[in-house]
């Protein structure tokens, strides 16, 4: 992994911050499954005949509950230059800024999912470019899917998740008050990829351990 | 979406095949959550406040249940040319043929959840490349992310969930007993992307409405 310096500088800072937030969140993630949610009896955690890892199944009916991650599926939008982010309204990291990401649902693809996720939390009309950056945020079980893509109007507005939405000019990214490392890597990267006129695909790995966020491209 | 003719052809009698094989799957992607995983009380259908879409709430913690797609991680070897295929030991499609791939794991990387696949299934050794293909699943909830790979040995054999494992020339590949679209699809852009010596990244939908598969590429 190669970095510029001013890069590395900001991330430290950034991963001081982020710890925090990280270490609050972590509980989340844990899973609650306590009652099988076809039969209603109580589960156990066990590996499975045939598996190589614990489940909770169920010891009536014996039903597997397979608990794996989520994709988070965002973009950065683009309008002659400018680069469109939002405040977030809710927690996690309520008051920081990111861009349009959530969760992709059933039955849509993930650039279908990015685009709703732009209407719901900025009004804006998108069109998904090329996929930008795939990160794989360990310990949130989520692996965090962003697009390019080009605003299509200036009809944008504030989504019922945001507390703010604008346009920002590269030099006027608010670096460190960005909501999620994901969201950092994505925008670095758009924007050095942007400058070298070359559109990539990034990797990263999000792992907490110890007390520690570590990063590992690939 | 422009394919070329024989392709088209192949595709044509793949999806009256597999259009049989996909309806008799689709119940299983029908949720059959009936209690509440938290507290084990009975769940309803319905529109959280501030949501969008129905999910299943507990009438009793009111605890939401969200269901949202999985990933399935999966690589094409490449060993001297050839390709390592596994011939299938579990249904869904038992006896034919695919290549190294499953769900992706809470706690790993796609990446790694890809060569792991590899492990299980074929007890073979590859270093993850580049992302060949990524596949919207729709009615099964599903991403299939696959990722190109170089055999790093040939110490491979039948893993568990396998009935046969080799390494095909182009010629020799199945093409009528692959077992998944979203294989075929990896494989055949796989080998258009090696032939003109560029590795891009492909995007497909599959989907299934009234009786019909449906595809649509990005």
């Amino acid at each position: 992994m190669s970095l510029p310096q001013h890069d590395a500088i900001v991330m430290a800072a950034e991963l001081l911050l982020q710890s925090r937030a990280i270490h609050g969140l972590l509980s989340r993630f844990q899973s609650r499954m306590k009652f099988c949610s076809v039969c209603g009896h109580t589960v156990e955690s066990l590996v499975p005949p045939g598996d190589h890892r614990p489940r909770f199944v169920c010891t009536a009916c014996s039903t597997v509950h397979y608990e794996n991650p989520r994709i988070i599926a965002g973009c950065v939008p683009e309008w002659e230059g400018k680069i469109l982010l939002c405040k977030r309204a809710i927690e996690p990291r309520r008051g920081f800024w990111t861009i349009p990401a959530g969760f992709m649902e059933n039955g849509e693809a993930v650039q279908d999912a990015a685009s709703r996720e732009a209407v719901e939390e900025a009004l804006a009309n998108v069109e998904i470019g090329s996929l930008l950056s795939v990160v794989n945020v360990l310990r949130a079980h989520q692996v965090h899917m962003t697009f390019r893509a080009r605003l299509l109007d200036t009809d944008f507005g504030v989504g019922e998740e945001s507390l703010e939405v604008g346009l920002y000019d590269e030099s006027e990214i608010p670096w460190a008050d960005i909501a999620f490392l994901s969201v950092e890597f994505a925008l670095r990267r758009y924007l050095e990829d942007r400058r070298s006129g070359v559109e990539r695909l990034h990797f990263r790995d999000i792992d907490y351990q110890e007390g520690k966020v570590t990063l590992r491209d690939r």
